[in-house]
């Protein structure tokens, strides 16, 4: 089937395939933004089934005979080997990717494809009442049939060693648990540790400014500020408000953030507009004639969350971030201000306590909830751990990783949206995105001098076009292991992430 | 073909092909509706191409095997004669639409289909763009395109005696310009003397207080405030704020309005609000037991404005109507009201006068716009009138009509959005709109007595049940003509609506 002729047509065929499914994908994250923005609350229902259908065509589509057969044309559908000598890189870069997928949708039947995509919507609907209602018991149904959809899943993916591995590798191809499990001790050893030290010395920071009461539209106003000054472009993108941030795209040039805000806390929405802000730089940053194909897309979770993390932690929680935007918060709070210099408020932002809710931990007490929730969810996939015990199991472990007991379900096993719509695996990410954000972190200060000069007059764009130019721009065009070594020098390890918190830390707390 | 064993199977395929556009027709829909309210400007391009993926899939489906072929067991497909005898009255009705619909969207290529949808998107962008810079050569190509696109439409339909009666019957079926140029010879015959007679003693009402500095925010509250007291369930709807208000629906639990605010003036954003309401009271009345088949859509779109202009000016320009809301809103605006009491408001919001804005023209006026529109769009359709005159023949005739001249394209030509997206021979059904109200509204008061004193009240329940029961829950159970025959007791007629008009301002403005 390898005639010289016959590979442009194959190629333009898949390329077509693809755009179409891309077309539906977009879609479908309208679908999803809009439930979590703006949807009456009583089109639930409805929704469910919308989305189901999106979801189930965008399916039929990846793995539909016209991808099928030209697929097959190039490349060995079972092997991955290449039936064509004529590609060049890129393009048996791109051809691989595709096969990837394919495979994976591929061993997915479309009637399972259409139940979980009905049941994610349903079951994300059902979590958000239980947890305004804190009541797991309503929740419990819906979760556990999740569960084991999810394990029926990781059964027909079977690209792992275990099914949760099968999980993870969705989100993270190539990661396995083992190899996650030695990132983490290499972390926990250091990490507890420093932890503890902080927690001997704990009464030099405190936090209490950081909790008066800050009118929620100037905090919006200020978010926004702040997302324009990271180079977030409001012309190809937005921001709105949602009970659990996130980011979405339909496209390139349409990348939807969301926050969440308090009136009594100024951290929590700050920090989680930089961290979407991140994802939806990323986002903005792949290369649009790309788009509808693997090297338009971005590269791991991993990946996706060290963008978010960089932005909110290694520059939102940088002292010269701060000399930029400390006399703008200021200005715009002033009474709230009054008796903070910009080192107080510093030290205030990088409080390190152990706290029930992960995405407003610090930096350091962060990786203990992801290491939670990663032996939770391999307990849940690898072991049929119990769903109804599952508040039972959460609260022993956040006595045993931070010492602290959640005083209602909503605090506790509730928290996090990502079980309720199927992503069992995604939570690992969180934690390697930490450190790969400091690998690349470290790498953009040995090439570009003067950052914290430029993060002092709120300029990032040295940054900025950095991962553009480095990470954003490439797509899938690498995998995410072989970036960090491109990139970096070195593998993913949790050792430059430690240094960073110990020097950090040291300093924020004059530890000896 | 017609054993009885195969009518059900062939009536359930039908139905599940059906549900399935209606799945495509729904989030078609609220790709539209972000595209006007939240949709960031950049992604205008890809957006369009996701609304022609969308469309010309829906259009697959309404016209695909699985539903010709069940569609043809039951019906003869060139002639609509039955071809089974055993479907009551609701399944023959129902079994007619849906032959009605299929031949509507057989008699367009796809090819035409998905051109026609990308083009309609990108046209719409560049209408708001020219509107916005009073620039009309701007958006001439492209309404130049959509003009030829609407002609090749009519031809491939064929529906009508001329290509501009083909289009007329996408949406009022069975209307022709003959039946509409009766009609509006019958309104024009009185209504062109009353609105003199008003002239003569204009003097008489004061309209200044209704443009005194409205705060945007109040507005917004009152309006939404005036929604939930007409019974729109905000449960399963919402509204939002666009540029041109339009009314949409995902589904009949999720149907949105939209309103235009402006800081100095109270009257236009209620009524906007008011009229969009009443569209969203007909969807969200539609019989959900019947969504996606044509029992559960509504009948045409006169029907549909019939409903939105009698919420709008029957309810909303009445004595009784404010009664209700005068004491509201003038403890929202006190300054602004002090000096006016119910008796001059209502006469202000009551006023006659020529002026440049259809959306905002009195109740008399408004009807002399869209006969304006209607003579333009027969010569564009017809007789080739060339789209880079339009501005003239629109000045033209705003001066023979109603005596004045737009001092710009933007509050000329430009005002409406709906050439833009190929709406051609839909104006019409505005005016067809108030004259179905007025004979609907006067036979829900010879059935419900006491219906004043309700209204000042603020209990809107026995004309939204009357509706509901009569209307809405129908569905396109009949058809407009024995709609209105049936409640009315007569066909339409301009008539009732002159008697109305007649009444109403002998009283406002003390005609002798």
């Amino acid at each position: 089937m390898n005639f010289k002729g016959q590979i442009m047509p194959a190629r333009e065929t898949i390329l077509k395939e693809l755009l179409e499914a891309s077309h539906l994908q977009g879609i479908e994250a309208l679908l999803s933004w809009d439930q979590e923005t703006y949807m009456p609350e009583g089109a639930g229902a409805a929704r469910a089934e919308q989305v189901a259908y999106i979801t189930t065509l965008m399916h039929s589509k990846q793995v539909g005979e016209p991808l099928k057969k030209a697929l097959e044309e190039l490349i060995n559908l079972q092997t991955g080997e290449l039936r064509v000598m004529t590609l060049n890189d890129r393009e048996t870069r791109q051809l691989k990717e595709i096969w990837r997928d394919y495979r994976q949708e591929a061993s997915l039947p479309t009637h399972f494809v259409t139940e979980l995509a009905k049941h994610a919507s349903v079951s994300q609907q059902a979590w958000v009442r239980a947890r305004k209602d804190n009541d797991f018991a309503f929740f419990e149904p819906f979760l556990s049939k999740m569960v084991q959809l999810q394990k029926e899943k990781a059964k027909y993916l079977a690209s792992g060693n275990t099914d949760y591995d099968s999980l993870l590798d969705q989100f993270e191809p190539e990661m396995t648990s083992d190899k996650i499990s030695v990132l983490f001790d290499e972390l926990r050893v250091r990490l507890v540790p420093l932890i503890q030290k902080i927690q001997e010395v704990k009464h030099r920071v405190n936090g209490s400014l950081l909790t008066k009461e800050y009118d929620i539209g100037k905090q919006w106003d200020f978010g926004v500020s702040v997302l324009e000054a990271i180079g977030f472009d409001l012309n190809t993108g937005r921001q709105d408000r949602s009970a659990h941030p996130f980011t979405t795209s339909t496209h390139p040039t349409d990348v939807r953030t969301t926050t969440r805000l308090r009136g009594n806390d100024i951290r929590s929405a700050l920090l989680s507009t930089l961290h979407e802000g991140g994802h939806g730089l990323y986002e903005q940053g792949l290369p649009v004639e790309e788009y509808g194909n693997p090297l338009g897309q971005a590269i791991s979770l991993g990946i996706h969350e060290s963008q978010s993390r960089l932005w909110e932690n290694l520059v939102g929680l940088s002292p010269s971030f701060w000399r930029f935007a400390y006399p703008k918060l200021h200005a715009k709070f002033p009474d709230q201000l009054k008796n903070a210099d910009r080192d107080m408020f510093y030290a205030a932002m990088n409080r390190v306590r152990p706290s029930m809710i992960r995405v407003e931990a610090d930096e350091a007490t962060y990786n203990l909830h992801i290491m939670l929730r990663f032996e939770i969810e391999k307990q849940l996939i690898n072991e049929n751990y119990p769903v109804a015990k599952l508040p039972e199991l959460w609260n022993k472990k956040m006595e045993e990783y931070l010492g602290i007991t959640p005083a209602n379900d909503t605090e506790g096993v509730l928290q996090d949206v990502h079980w309720s719509f199927g992503a069992f695996g995604y939570f690992p990410t969180y934690t390697l995105g930490n450190l790969y954000s400091v690998q690349f972190f470290n790498q953009v200060k040995k090439e570009i001098s003067g950052l914290d000069e430029s993060f002092a007059r709120g300029d990032f764009s040295g940054l900025l076009n950095w991962l553009r130019k480095n990470i954003h721009s490439k797509g899938r065009g690498r995998k995410a292991e072989e970036l960090i070594l491109e990139l970096a020098g070195q593998p993913l390890s949790a050792g430059p992430f430690m240094d960073y918190l110990e020097e950090k830390y040291t300093r924020v707390y004059s530890l000896s």
